[in-house]
């Protein structure tokens, strides 16, 4: 047991609720390793679960928010066969990420990669193991896709622009903010489409017509209308934020005279192995691609850890373009 | 060009716009195969046709109803290699179904299975090719997969309920009837679920309290909220029918919770490659169980073609239990 810096969300409301605190971390388990935090990229479910509409998980602490870490391998327990003392490491945790330490499963993990440093890596968990889970594994981009990424400036829109252009797709990218989408062309977004007073569709129709092949949608109800209408046939929407709510229309008719689909998706409550299936796949996947610079993390600020409520603040404001990093 | 006798659809409405009629028929294409049809099946979709709310796909007869049929080969194009005259053969079709003849492809016949006559094959198609494609190609229905199965007394319910079984899943069905539910037991059905004032879900959680893998979704919208709830982790409901009505309320938040998804699907529109490729599992897959005797078709009534207005009467009052099949 050592005593770890944490942030602590005290009740829930704005980031006057957060404040750093010392608290007990615990040993590793015979196939666990902790992990020495040097910096810590910021999510949106961290605001979320601040304001108390996203409650951790069984397992992960109720008050310490954080979905993902860069650090090194400070201890490991007697079972851990592919990690070692001083590795360089980042991860996905279900929470307790804005911490000093923390005690992960062994197979969570995937090395960082040898041309980026901890606050790089810090940038690239939550937001490429997330996008490439939706896009790859599941909705299966590849050569000749089209996908349609909403909020595209952000950390999760930047990430994605980046996987579909290394798939070989095609991206179209919405945004509210045109200076976002000017920025998204040096990462490789082909068309972006500002979202006005009448939406997004006009703008995607005119560039796809024939409608996008998929859809990474972070909105949930306010878009599924629009998002039903864009996709073409056989297309896929895949649902990972409800930032526009949690309930609302479906055209039935239209999803099956199109044989469409719509997938809901979360990383954070899976059980370990599907977690480490992932991982394992992002190590031989895309560490290499960061590794010959075609995917880059997309940082927006790099904040020490005593500026946390600082961090919310323009979180909430949607003013950032990528991430916010926090460091120790 | 041969006279052929088909129903005519005239304008829109009860089962009285119904009547039989000549009609030219022309040649089998290079491609092409003539069939002379014997017997051919009653579908929810012909009704629906006849109402106006389903019209039929460019290419596909705008006014002569029946997507499916079981017939003998009477004419082959000149690059015709697998069909040959004479040939028990049965299929789907976007339309013209219910006529003496018919212009097909030859990729997209199957032979009639060996201990069927022609009327038995008529029951076959339509639900078999859907359920079949729903459940194993598109939701991956296997050993251990809990399949929940609307309108299970319906032609696509009795096949579903006997797909499942080969494919070592479990079924649970619904119906509004009692006596139904009885009578599917001896196509393998393991759950009966009486759908009352409250709808199902209370029946289906006492026997799946985690949740079914897939929903084979016959109703849309007025059950989707419930068949969201239905799902378990990372279950499926797939969509092939909208009696229940085309627009729904769908919870985005259970379903990014479960990680489920929703699909819709149709055969009527899709390409002659995707229907040659679904023909071709069929022959591969299914018609060795029906002449194994593991699949059955299950048949309702047999009406000869001058009576088509007393079959729809019979259809659309939910009397059937699986299929009515007309014949010439």
């Amino acid at each position: 047991m050592i005593q770890a810096r944490v942030v602590k969300i005290e009740g829930r409301g704005g980031p006057d609720v957060l404040s750093l605190e010392s608290r007990a971390i615990r040993d590793p388990g015979a196939s666990e390793v902790r992990v020495a935090i040097v910096a810590a990229g910021l999510n949106r479910a961290d605001s979320l679960q601040r304001k108390g509409f996203y409650p951790a998980p069984p397992g992960a602490p109720a008050d310490v928010p954080g979905l993902e870490f860069a650090g090194e391998v400070e201890a490991v327990g007697e079972s851990v066969r592919d990690v070692r003392l001083g590795d360089r490491v980042m991860g996905i945790c279900a929470g307790g990420g804005m911490a000093t330490h923390l005690v992960v499963h062994e197979r969570e993990l995937v090395p960082i990669p040898t041309n980026l440093d901890y606050v790089e890596a810090a940038a690239i968990p939550e937001v490429y193991f997330t996008a490439f889970d939706a896009l790859m594994v599941q909705a299966r981009v590849g050569i000749g896709s089209t996908v349609l990424v909403h909020a595209v400036g952000s950390g999760i829109g930047t990430a994605a622009v980046q996987l579909v252009r290394a798939a070989g797709g095609t991206s179209i990218g919405t945004s509210r903010s045109q200076a976002k989408l000017d920025r998204c062309r040096q990462y490789g977004l082909d068309h972006g489409v500002l979202v006005g007073e009448s939406g997004f569709g006009v703008g995607v129709a005119a560039v796809a017509p024939r409608g996008v092949d998929v859809v990474l949608d972070t909105v949930g109800a306010s878009y599924l209308e629009q998002n039903v209408d864009a996709i073409g046939l056989g297309g896929t929407i895949v649902t990972i934020g409800l930032l526009g709510g949690v309930k609302g229309t479906l055209s039935l008719g239209t999803l099956l005279a199109k044989r469409g689909s719509i997938r809901g998706s979360t990383l954070r409550s899976r059980p370990l192995e599907e977690k480490a299936s992932l991982a394992a796949r992002v190590r031989n996947e895309l560490v290499p691609l960061f590794e010959r610079g075609v995917l880059r993390p997309v940082i927006d600020e790099v904040l020490p850890m005593d500026r946390i409520r600082e961090a919310h603040t323009r979180l909430d404001a949607n003013e950032t373009f990528g991430k916010l990093v926090m460091t120790w």
